[in-house]
């Protein structure tokens, strides 16, 4: 009899692993055929759609076909009532069945009106990657690869502007969203689509902070293919790198806001204490990833002298690990490891990167690249894939109108007063038509979405990723679309 | 009160992330002196150590600190008695703690023995890499890699040879390795170390199937640096890269090895379907491997007529997409990843690398030798670890002293009688000199610590994983320390 718990058990998890193998094999596909898209595109000269918003379509097509096709079965999840011995949330459950204790491992809350889902579709709930994959896993390449690849003369030339940009802009952002959404979850209450208390005024920061993050790539890709004018590209690369960064450490902020006592009164010292976080994380994790630069960098000038660059793949390895360890280190502190490789990218790309073999140069510079390639790929694959497959949807009108709209706006109240201060202080100034041309180019993308889904266990959550999915699929395929002609009209 | 249980939650995940944050640091950590110390030997020209060598050397030291610092907390663990209404082991278990649902994740079978050690040491029990990262994500692009760096002149000239080491030669060593330790096993229960029944036949095979996985890295490292006779070379890391394959194909066909009735009596059928199945697995997962190289060489033959190498990360990115489907399309059919992967890599290296553009080449090289490099430092890295943090171990002398025997007279009986046979057809004869060199250089690996490791549920698996790890910590550090010598005394 055991003997048959045996097979039955191997046979279930054999199941399971044959199931992810299947997922995985499925987004592959997706992803091989972007590729053959985008070469085809190229080579026809077609402008109009980057690789990123081409994942996004396959993703969505293949979501579409799942959710029609894939029929629901039910007898993998099982809910558990009894366990009354518990009263916190432990790591990890021992569970005895059948004679038999199996360990469970901790994944996260389920919100109680979506439970009956999972019983419903179990194949379309496993479609979903543990959202802590994009922050600790493709994200951050992402982040190095950008901060790696800013032209360093550039940047440090417009080192004011682009962080007056990505902090006062990101903030002001958030501000104007935030505010102007609290308006329209009134309206909501108003319609009667939520109740009274679903939705609080650090829900509607919390979507304004994700929604500052903007995305380079589209844009960039484009813009770096015309050769445009190196300070407007260096200026949208670094503000987009940057607040990407502000935008993650915001959003941990404003869910650390806790008053004492009602929810809806202000709370001086709670709220100082955000702030205080808040520039803490920042200069924290910002000295994290600076002190791993100074031990690459004095490190890689040693080696100068040395015999290692005989040994790219030492090198290599070594410049790969101790960029992972800032993050690691970050994360390990409770500070923000995203923003740890941010600035470790900026200063290694300034301080080592020179004082490595040409050898070393070459391979590290690629293997980054490839990395950010398929990252990049993988995320907006995904994210056309979770529109129709993800469980944890809230569809709201009023809050998506609101939404598009509010992020424009926010969007001016950013660049326009930013640019004239600026332009008071800068000899190069920011031409009306450049102001333009970095207002149209807020193109939101995988930050924004991998915020947005990285908790859905309320309503409000649920309905900012919804609305937070749609505004990117918005401003990739119709703004990125879009660029190379207002790049014509604006003659630039 | 709401409020209160959220963030008591998010306080609760939010420590393991930062545990694991600290884990995988540690391990960096670890590879960072790793590379180091190798630097400083290579210029030293010191080559009684490989990096895999010292690799797990670090982690060792590093396993023995955490086991006497790290102090036990116990309350992250919970154990689920009261769960009668569970009949099968479902894959997701929801449970209801303080009036919140949350989504558990099956993790695998514990034994029962085991369970106390978990409430003891939670934080030396979560040092434990899911075995199936081994498989997934770290073995198949070492084993690739190694498929693809073969020397085609020279692999395909020695091709019988190869074919038949690695074939006949592991069944060889498989079946001599398992009688041998069946009599052993006899031994231990007769000194009343295990019960009987506790060790079955199939395990000694199993374990002789394990231990046939020969690791080519040490003494290749060494062969390649000093340039010996390429048909030796070839042969050998043909040899090591297929016999990986074979092994694991083997130990799978042993698991499923199910006779009706009585498990000691010896079942035609039962025997004839586990043949069946072997042979079913490692000509259905070669053909997919083949398969994918057919897609990959039609592919690059046609775009040596367009321009897709004008765009090498798009060709590196396909590259690298396809042989990754290789591998998923043979694990969801439920076939061996790892063969497919090998025979693409082989495949892949004879047809297809040659029509990729020079930089696309350059990078799918580097690409694949970097994953190679740090998948096997992390690996070996891991063994030293495990030795001392690792919750399931089963130490028995007698089982450890007959495996060092077994393992010495399989290996003879595997070389010395296939070399004479093959000698016999060879025009180029396989001096003797040679063959205790081959004898000399079947070093345990990466291959051999993931089959044991990933399943301790039972006191004979966990016997072996003990064993299997001292053996390799035996083999890489004197064995591989002492190619160089030996190569001195035998005069090649």
């Amino acid at each position: 009899q055991k003997r048959q718990a045996d097979i039955k058990r191997s046979a279930v998890s054999e199941k399971s692993h044959r199931q992810e193998s299947a997922e995985l094999l499925a987004l592959n596909f997706l992803l091989i055929l972007t590729i053959l898209t985008m070469w085809l595109f190229r080579q026809r000269q077609v402008r109009f759609l980057h690789e990123t918003g081409g994942a996004m379509f396959y993703g969505l097509i293949m979501g579409l076909i799942l959710r029609y096709t894939v029929s629901p079965s039910s007898h993998e999840v099982a809910k558990v009532h009894e366990c009354r011995s518990l009263n916190s949330t432990p790591l990890s459950l021992m569970v005895n069945v059948t004679a038999q204790i199996h360990q469970y491992k901790y994944i996260g809350e389920v919100s109680q009106r979506k439970v009956e889902g999972f019983y419903a579709s179990p194949i379309l709930q496993k479609m979903i990657f543990d959202p802590e994959v994009f922050f600790n896993l493709l994200l951050p390449p992402i982040i190095f690869y950008g901060a790696y690849s800013l032209n360093q003369k550039f940047f440090f030339h417009n080192f004011g502007s682009v962080l007056t940009y990505a902090f006062l802009g990101t903030l002001i952002s958030c501000a104007v969203i935030g505010g102007s959404m609290y308006g329209f979850v009134k309206l909501m209450v108003h319609a009667g689509h939520i109740k009274e208390g679903d939705f609080h005024l650090t829900d509607c920061l919390f979507f304004g902070a994700l929604m500052s993050a903007t995305d380079p790539v589209t844009v960039l890709a484009i813009f770096s293919e015309l050769r445009v004018d190196r300070n407007l590209y260096t200026m949208l690369f670094g503000e987009s790198v940057l607040n990407d960064a502000v935008a993650i450490v915001l959003t941990y902020s404003i869910s650390a806001y806790s008053p004492r006592g009602d929810r809806y009164a202000f709370d001086g010292s709670a709220f100082f204490h955000s702030i205080g976080q808040f520039i803490g994380i920042v200069s924290g994790s910002f000295a994290i990833g600076s002190a791993f630069t100074i031990i690459t960098a004095s490190h890689a000038y040693l080696t100068k002298f040395t015999r290692l660059y005989e040994y790219p793949m030492l090198e290599t390895g070594l410049f790969f690990l101790l960029s992972w360890s800032a993050f690691l280190s970050a994360e390990a502190c409770g500070l923000s490891g995203i923003v740890a490789v941010l600035s470790c990218g900026i200063t290694q790309a300034r301080y080592t990167y020179y004082n490595l073999s040409t050898e070393a140069k070459g391979r590290t510079k690629q293997l980054f690249e490839f990395m950010n390639f398929i990252g990049e790929n993988f995320i907006f694959c995904y994210m056309g894939l979770s529109l129709f497959t993800f469980q944890n949807h809230g569809f709201n009108s009023i809050f998506i109108t609101g939404a598009f709209l509010s992020i424009f706006v926010a969007r001016a109240c950013n660049i326009y007063p930013l640019s004239f201060l600026l332009n008071l202080g800068r000899a190069n100034k920011i031409t009306p038509k450049v102001q333009h041309m970095m207002m149209f180019s807020g193109l939101r993308g995988a930050v924004a979405f991998a915020l947005a889904i990285r908790d859905t266990s309320t309503e409000a959550r649920q309905i900012m990723l919804t609305t937070t999915l749609l505004i990117v699929f918005f401003t990739v395929w119709i703004l990125g679309g879009g660029t190379y002609p207002m790049l014509t009209v604006l003659n630039i």
